[in-house]
């Protein structure tokens, strides 16, 4: 036999086999014959080749396909002798004739490339009819009209794709007939209007093309292997190969098939099946059976279709198919058994049965839902059909989200009102509102909220907690609105361009449509789409085998996994959801609180170093009350503290009411603030005063921070707990810069343990968020603990690109494949992960232990962590939500790499 | 002989030789060995050497400070006998004796380390005083003023320096004497007053010390040695040498040098001199002098010095030395002769005589100007004198920007008002003006103006050109104003934070004081001054010795010397200053001439493809013109195009009178315009809509500008003439960007190509601005025919860091040395550096022969033309202004490097 041929074939000489026989039991290619069999003929092989009741065919090899075209698009002699044998094959084990009128074979005739190309290329069925065939089948179906049915089907089918005849033509006919029989639909043609549609439309055939439909069976077969050969270079097909990436010279393999019938009477059948249940995951057989039907019906939904086994069928009104072709169903059940056991997966099966006799027309691994998945997954290396390793392979991890928010009922119709970005996950319903300060009004009265804005800023955290979910009209993937309701774990539609939001009327339009404030949304942040009014939801469901199964991912992974949060509930959840420490905590979300915000701002506003220790003073209680909840809930575990990040705009008020609030509430001249906000005001804030920046300029600021980390460290510390404290600087691009600060920032914590009389290990450390400190990487480990990669600002910065503006434009760029993904949710590797394999290579090259994490958004995502455990990384930490995502992902990289290895 | 000992002396062993005599016309020391001899005392030696009258002396070597310090500080008997038996040789020569009250011998003891530490250690005058000897300097010098006190200094010195007394104490005898007198100055102390001063200093000494000033020559002489080698670990010395990284181990040498007196009468003088003019470097003899005077009083400018040649003495008041003191003034000039011949250097000398007898005290390097230092070097080519490597190496790039502005007159008295950044060099002189509308307006009643904005935009092009100097409030060395100012060689002051604008009102405050529009005001752009009223200028000269220093430094560079120009006007400016090509013509800078503006606008505001199309089809021509115009300037030199860079909102009104005279204009409601105006806001413009991001949204903008260059092109070709444009892709960030463009951008070349009938060669490249492109060089190399790296905004994204609000921020840290230099004005190398090297290196790695440019403001600072000269650059482009810096930086970078390998 052949080998298989990676190369292209040069020159026309024919290969030594080119047609391949299957069924009956057995079949002369196999699996790892695709490159010549193309993916169907392969598959069709392999079920033949396990014994499976295939109906039985060959396949012309793509070998052929170059040579037909080689051949001035002929089909060579010896070709059509070798088909013509192998048909011969067929007749005998269908026991019927090719043109024989008394019991006639039918075939079917396929494309099939190497790799699947989705309706790109032709298919004929029905070959083999003509005006005595036709009877032929009448007689032995007993069903005349659906003997001329699949006759006029045919001469449509073959006189557009082989014939090449426009579809219109006879499609007019078809219609001109039922108009002037009064039908709406095809199935109320007669056998009589079939007959003279039969008659018609042969001499229109004959008209349109010159020629006589052919009547010869043998005749019609090479016309439609050619046909089928040259859809290989129709205009379409070549497109989708140029997209894919697919040589032109793979060529199409041809499948000719017999056609069997699961619509010859009450002993005929036709169904599909699961060999477990694809939305449980439940260990039972599953599937649906039409008596006396085709394919097409059981999808058609005219009839409704009954169940398989007995016990699914009890207490219904359906017959179940054991009961009633029980032989069919038998031979069904062993057949399926022995399908999971050979494939080692779930399967989807298709199945006929014609005069009793059982044909599977394909098998492949069934599609599941999020929860079915886990549990096959689970059962399967209970069951030791699968390794651990196999199973964590088969899950994609996006699908654990699923499972752990709430998603829409997918039997609830509804009607989408516009689509933007799916940036937190989740569906919810609520009652639109426009300011955070009315949703926390109404959420006090009961109410349920979608918080719609234009933008969200720091300001609408408290307002993001009161609502369900948060809908916004700009911003993209890493947005405000996007990155805090992913670490709430709130849904969020964001950058829905659609919307027009108008604060001052309380209302917003969508496509012209006018919605006020109290009008009810749903949202699916999964999704992205917003729909009018409520739709029903299914609340997220934990099974024991998900634990399971992350126990068994946790064995597999090298990757930490930690979590991004920022107060005692996130770090909560962050621990029950499997997370093995915080690996950034943001302080200035704790700024925000309404009875904090005013100390912040004083400290802004202060004329002198004098205030702005007074304003600080105030804070640091509170700062240690909070650092002091979230050590204790994460006891044991190592906590990343980053110290003040954003530019101090952004704590001021950002309207002319909430200034004037503040300048009565602090009893400062409102002049004075206002000038303050200008002379704050920064033309790209991204690119400004912040992060250590501020520490450079009032190093009093994180001299506060480090002490109240340091109280709250030595507070749990007295009461025998332990506890490593992790205190991480923002945006460093220089060595000299985090030198200054470690200094005095460890200088406090010193200080305060002196004071307290306490000891405790505390690590100092940076985040590695500018290509800058990526490039000077092994200066910076000079005087760093530990690095942590920023990769939201990396990206921003790497590409030049801001994450709030970028939603605009940015959609063509993944669109139209100038950049692969968002890389605010996938990492960009070329570029971003370059810088981030540079220093942590750099990095280590100072300090060989240096600990290594990183803390952006593609933390939770599963590609960018593979990536991660690739380059080396400690760890990687994401949102609460995400950290089960991480779990998987990271095994999935560990057992990705051993893979590649051996 | 000793060698010259470059590590630590171990062990209190005394060394072969540490006290090395000098003067007599030969010396024990010489000039390589300054590490035991130290600077000083290595120059003493080489003058004597070289046979000049240096007062004769001896040095101390810096071995036996370390030996000083192992002895417990004391001076070892036999250092004490070596430097006995050396003074012995300084009576010798001078004919004077130790404590001789007939004719008594003073000396200076001094101190002198390896490297200079100006006024970080001690000198004592005058030893050798006492009540005697005192005596015999009044009758030897006729003057027994002086000779008084000579004393009553030695002993105030003395007593602080030796003997460790606070200073206060005999400054405030002095001090009591002068008030009981009613004397203003010193000068008014009588030699009785000198004489009583003297005893109650004496005195004084007692009480304090406990022990009597000492009056014996040789016990000074140990204290003051002592008190040398002691100075070396003050805490300042201590302090200046870890700052500047010098060992402790170096020890300082002791300098005892005899005392020489330019105020012995009227046979007696000092002065100092230049062999060349330092002012224009003219070959004069150059300098001043007093009769009868010390050093002091030709610094004091008691009285008028005169001058040293009979030539510029004549028609003036003065007496020359060479009339006065003929004999002393031929040593001279045969000195000097030699000197600068042996120094290969103008030298800096000071002499004095004392009874006719000339003594060198000092000769060094001189300073000199701008014009000065060019002149002497081209001067001393010519001569040779030395080598041209040497010429270029000798002048500092940086200092021929003074030569290409106008200066303030440095003999003009000002005040300044307040300091903002040296952003464009040039002083400038103009009425205070506020709006670009009203300077262009009075510009053309002939007023001279300073336009002072708070920030300028591009919209301020015109009152910028309108204008002799801008000043702005905020903005660093890269914002708009800079940037543009010294494109068009005009002064600017950027970033003065002092001052605050009230567009209002029309008037601004610096420090409480008001100005109006009107006022005049000066600015100095070189060094960020900002003045009041008007300060008189210098225009600026180039020689014939600036452009043969130009044409020497070409021979010996290997960059490639571009200018940054948009106008055909800057285009002649850098062809004259000898710019090699255009490296960076930024469009945009055309779309807002006054008429083109609503064109551009239009564009901005259409609906759809077609409207837009119809804008730039009223741009094309203007652009075209503007192309042809700057290829016939730059005929037969290549002329790099940037096609469009900034945000469209940029070019949008900026305030509502604006956009309702525009919607007035261009027939479009308002609200049309303001609302995408809204749209068009961006958070982070740096990071936004812009450069090619423009192109992939609306191609037919580049390939308008593609088209215009391409009918510019050919028009000129059609004449005949030579032409390469090299069209420029700006803000790259991946290969697939970069594809699409150049695709159509090349195919609306060709086509205007086949249209025209002509053929010429153009490039496509990409500007290398973003760390991504850096980083993936090598993919985007595929695509590219050149790289210009655009190092403004690669400073800006891999550094975090926004030219535009960094000044606020950025000060603090470059003076406390967290960044060496604004990384704005000179490249950072470790980081932005690094990545342009990176570029370069994977580029180059795809194309061996990719043509590697910069054209970011770098490109002009001769540190970091220096290093892209190392980085293997093909060529610079910076502001026509700058290009003749640019040129001798390169020639210097050459020749250093060829240096570091020789």
């Amino acid at each position: 036999m052949q080998t298989v041929n990676e190369t292209k074939r040069r020159g026309n000489a024919l290969p030594e086999k080119f047609v391949f026989s299957f069924g009956g039991g057995s079949a002369e290619g196999s699996t790892n014959m695709k490159n010549i069999l193309g993916g169907k003929g392969a598959n069709l092989a392999e079920m033949a080749s396990l014994g499976l009741p295939v109906p039985p065919g060959f396949t012309i090899s793509t070998e052929i396909c170059t040579l037909y075209y080689e051949n001035d698009e002929c089909l060579p002699e010896s070709v059509k002798a070798n088909v013509l044998s192998a048909l011969k094959e067929v007749e005998k084990i269908m026991g019927r004739g090719f043109n024989d009128p008394g019991n006639p074979l039918l075939v079917s005739v396929r494309s099939g490339a190497r790799a699947s190309m989705p309706g790109m290329m032709d298919t004929i069925l029905n070959l083999g009819l003509n005006d005595t065939t036709v009877e032929g089948l009448a007689k032995v179906s007993g069903q005349s009209r659906f003997a001329w049915d699949s006759y006029r089907r045919f001469i449509q089918m073959y006189s557009n794709v082989v014939l090449g005849m426009n579809h219109n033509v006879l499609d007019m006919t078809l219609e001109d007939l039922k108009a002037d029989k009064g039908y709406l639909e095809d199935t109320e043609l007669t056998e009589d209007d079939l007959r003279s549609l039969v008659a018609s439309f042969k001499k229109q055939v004959t008209l349109e093309t010159g020629e006589k439909f052919p009547s010869d069976p043998t005749e019609q077969l090479w016309g439609a292997i050619s046909a089928v050969f040259k859809s290989w270079n129709t205009a379409r097909a070549k497109t989708y190969r140029q997209i894919h990436g697919y040589p032109d010279w793979w060529g199409t393999a041809v499948n000719v098939q017999a056609m069997v019938f699961g619509n010859l009477g009450e002993t005929s059948a036709t169904g599909v099946a699961f060999t477990r249940d694809p939305s449980t995951g439940e260990k039972t057989f599953f599937g649906e059976y039409l008596l006396n039907a085709q394919g097409e019906d059981v999808v058609a939904g005219i009839r409704t279709p009954g169940p398989l086994t007995d016990k699914s069928a009890e207490g219904t009104e359906y017959t179940s198919l054991e009961s009633a072709l029980p032989l069919a169903y038998k031979d069904l059940v062993e057949i399926y058994k022995k399908l999971e056991s050979h494939y080692r997966d779930m399967q989807d099966l298709e199945f006929t049965i014609e005069n009793k006799r059982l044909w599977m027309l394909q098998t492949r691994n069934g599609k599941r839902s999020a929860q079915a998945a886990i549990k096959i997954a689970a059962d399967m290396i209970e069951e030791e059909l699968i390794t651990e390793e196999e199973a964590l392979l088969r899950i994609d991890p996006m699908n654990l989200d699923k499972l752990l928010h709430p998603t829409l009922d997918p039997k609830a119709d509804f009607v989408r009102l516009a689509k933007g970005l799916p940036a937190s996950p989740g569906a919810a319903v609520g009652e639109i509102v426009f300011t955070s300060e009315e949703a926390e009004m109404l959420k006090d009265k009961g109410k349920k909220l979608i918080l719609v804005r234009i933008e969200t800023s720091p300001e609408d955290i408290n307002g993001m907690v009161a609502s369900e979910g948060i809908l916004t009209t700009r911003g993209g993937m890493t947005s405000h609105a996007a990155v805090v309701a992913r670490g709430m774990g709130k849904p969020c539609v964001a950058g829905c361009a659609d919307i027009e939001v108008n604060y001052q009327k309380g209302e917003m339009k969508i496509k012209g449509k006018t919605f006020k404030a109290g009008d009810t949304i749903t949202i699916d942040g999964s999704s992205g789409e917003v729909i009018e009014g409520e739709v029903k939801t299914i609340p997220p469901q934990l099974g024991v085998e998900f634990k399971s199964l992350m126990q068994i991912a946790d064995r597999h992974r090298k990757l930490g996994v930690r979590a991004n949060a920022d107060t005692p509930k996130d770090a909560k959840l962050a621990r029950e959801f499997g997370a093995e420490g915080i690996g950034l905590c943001r302080t200035e979300h704790m700024f925000f609180d309404a009875e904090r915000i005013d100390s912040v701002r004083k400290m802004i506003l202060a004329d002198n170093l004098h205030e702005r220790k007074e304003a600080l003073r105030e804070l640091l209680p509170m700062q240690r009350e909070d650092f002091k909840a979230l050590f204790e809930t994460m006891e044991g575990l190592p906590v990343t503290i980053r110290l003040l990040d954003p530019p101090l705009h952004e704590f001021l008020p950002q309207n002319d009411s909430e200034l004037e609030a503040l300048a009565s509430r602090i009893k400062q001249p409102e002049d004075k603030i206002r000038t303050r906000i200008q002379s704050l005001h920064e033309f790209n804030p991204m690119l400004g005063h912040r992060g250590c920046r501020l520490a450079i300029t009032y190093p009093e600021i994180y001299q506060t921070q480090a002490r109240a980390i340091a109280e709250a460290a030595g507070e749990i510390v007295k009461l025998g707990k332990e506890l490593t404290p992790e205190i991480m600087i923002p945006l460093v691009g220089t060595k000299a810069e985090l030198e200054r600060i470690r200094r005095f920032v460890e200088k406090e914590v010193i200080l305060v343990q002196e004071e307290m009389g306490v000891e405790f290990h505390f690590l100092v450390g940076t985040m590695i968020e500018l290509p800058r400190a990526a490039v000077t990487a092994d200066e910076i480990a000079e005087v760093a603990d530990f690095f942590s990669f920023g990769t939201n600002d990396l990206t921003q910065t790497t590409l030049g690109l801001s994450r709030d503006d970028s939603s605009k434009f940015l959609g063509p760029y993944v669109s139209s494949g100038i950049l692969e993904r968002d890389p605010f949710v996938s990492i960009d590797q070329k570029g971003v992960g370059a810088l981030v394999k540079m220093g942590s290579e750099l990095g280590r090259r100072t300090s060989p232990h240096l600990k290594l994490g990183i803390c952006g958004e593609h933390g939770g995502d599963p590609n960018s962590i593979e990536f991660f455990h690739r380059v080396g990384l400690d760890y990687v930490s994401c949102s609460p939500y995400r950290v089960p995502i991480a779990r998987l992902s990271a095994a999935r990289a560990a057992l990705l790499e051993k893979t590649k290895l051996s």
